[in-house]
């Protein structure tokens, strides 16, 4: 495996494989792998002759009092992690790299970056939509893997993907979760060990969601209203939002029709945790 | 010389030619070509094997008051003069097709479009950023050519395409004149023979200013004075902006040391034109 940070290096590399007729997978993430970057990778590993991880950190992303400078970072774990599941290159871009002086160009997705977390964290979606174009145009895949934990990120990226024209096909793969439940996140480590139990409340309010819709549940009161009870029951939380919406709009859907996704986010102590899932009317959801 | 409207097959097509290792050269263009659009196709026509010119009216970078309903349009004389100069694919793709319905993505570049036309026609260069980003995209060229009149445009997308990486080198190419000096526009066609006559002092304004700079002037309030005397002493004629700028920021500037660029936009009637011009102090410009 190789580690790369320069970015005409990438690109020049990525040319080379193109040329060559290899096909190219990237896994973009902000380092500090878990089990669910892990399955990312391996997908790629799979699906592509050459496998790129990236590990940025991306300032862009983060509003001015969130938690950029505590952001759990270990590039020799990650390396290590990486290389065994057989990455071709490590690609560490440094922050001054990809947005050197005089930058000034952002990528904005209007619609679907309005709610949910983008109304908590004004301008993230902007930040992520900027650096996942760049990433894409430095690496030149043909495919890129996100999970769908950020499943608000993973239908910004789609649609940026399909607006603009990128040619590149953006793979969702589902969230990786602890044996309790809890899903897999960087922030975890953020959690107290009272915190980490809290937690376990999405996962607890998720399932619950679901065994409401199996049972014949169909409106947004019911869902939401059983969701914020188990979360609002459990100390050391507090809800962000928690919505019912259309798997694809995001918009808030009043009745489940076929399929809604519900999302979640929840302060736990001072850590902001997402979860989310399908809810079908017609089938079992084990996402 | 094949048209083409669908984006899909163009993108069909562009990979097919990068696959086979030949170099894709990309005019974009709204067409009712002149004399500048056909010396930016030769350009293309000598750089690359296939050589694509589009044609979009491009919505996005018109304002609601603005002239995309009168935009003078005929394709039959277009595909004539662009078959003459060797042009592979005229690419001529609509408008429902490039921003369908949900359509919600758009590119900025902060800074540089701040100034200038983009202070007079607000949402213009997001429009501009957008729409050739994802021309780029589709046709997936090696280089891309546009003319030097709309030399805040050409800065633009430089920027974009240094900033978000794209893999693509971006080509300027001096204005075209009529032999009188008038810069060559497709928006021309709207003059009066009466305003035809007044839009001359665009360009006897800047061949005074460049004079006044061989001659010695520096400040930008001798090249400023000069330039709307001229101007304001023209029938016809209201000054939208004329500005001194550095070549590359599009800042104000106070002296000419060095290099700096005269921008102008006047009115003629209902008719906005534009012209800019190189001042140098060590040097004669002649574009």
């Amino acid at each position: 495996m190789e580690i790369v940070n320069n970015p005409a290096q990438m690109r020049q590399m990525a040319q080379e494989w193109r040329a060559a007729g290899q096909k190219i997978a990237l896994v973009p993430t902000m380092g500090y792998f878990h089990a669910g970057h892990l399955s990312l990778m391996r997908y790629g590993r799979e699906a592509a002759h050459q496998l790129v991880v990236s590990l940025f950190v991306n300032p862009a992303q983060f509003g001015p009092h969130e938690d950029l400078d505590r952001y759990p970072r270990d590039l020799e774990r990650d390396s290590s992690m990486a290389r065994e599941v057989g990455v071709d290159v490590l690609y560490t871009p440094l922050a001054e790299a990809m947005y050197p002086q005089g930058y000034q160009t952002y990528v904005t997705v209007e619609g679907l970056s309005r709610g949910l977390c983008g109304a908590s964290r004004p301008g993230h979606f902007r930040g992520v939509a900027t650096v996942v174009l760049k990433l894409l145009n430095q690496v030149q895949p043909h495919l890129a893997v996100f999970g769908e934990k950020d499943y608000q990120q993973l239908q910004v990226i789609r649609r940026l993907v399909k607006d603009l024209d990128v040619p590149v096909e953006i793979v969702g793969r589902p969230i990786v979760r602890e044996e309790d439940g809890l899903a897999m996140s960087s922030r975890n480590t953020y959690l107290s060990p009272e915190e980490r139990a809290a937690a376990l409340c999405l996962f607890r309010a998720i399932k619950a969601a679901r065994e409401l819709v199996l049972s014949g549940a169909k409106s947004r009161e019911s869902v939401l209203e059983a969701v914020k009870g188990m979360i609002s029951a459990t100390p050391h939380t507090n809800i962000d939002y928690v919505a019912l919406v259309d798997p694809e709009t995001l918009e808030e859907v009043a009745m489940i029709q076929d399929e809604a996704r519900l999302a979640l986010a929840v302060w736990v102590g001072k850590t902001r945790l997402i979860d989310n899932t399908l809810l079908s009317e017609s089938r079992l959801c084990c996402v």
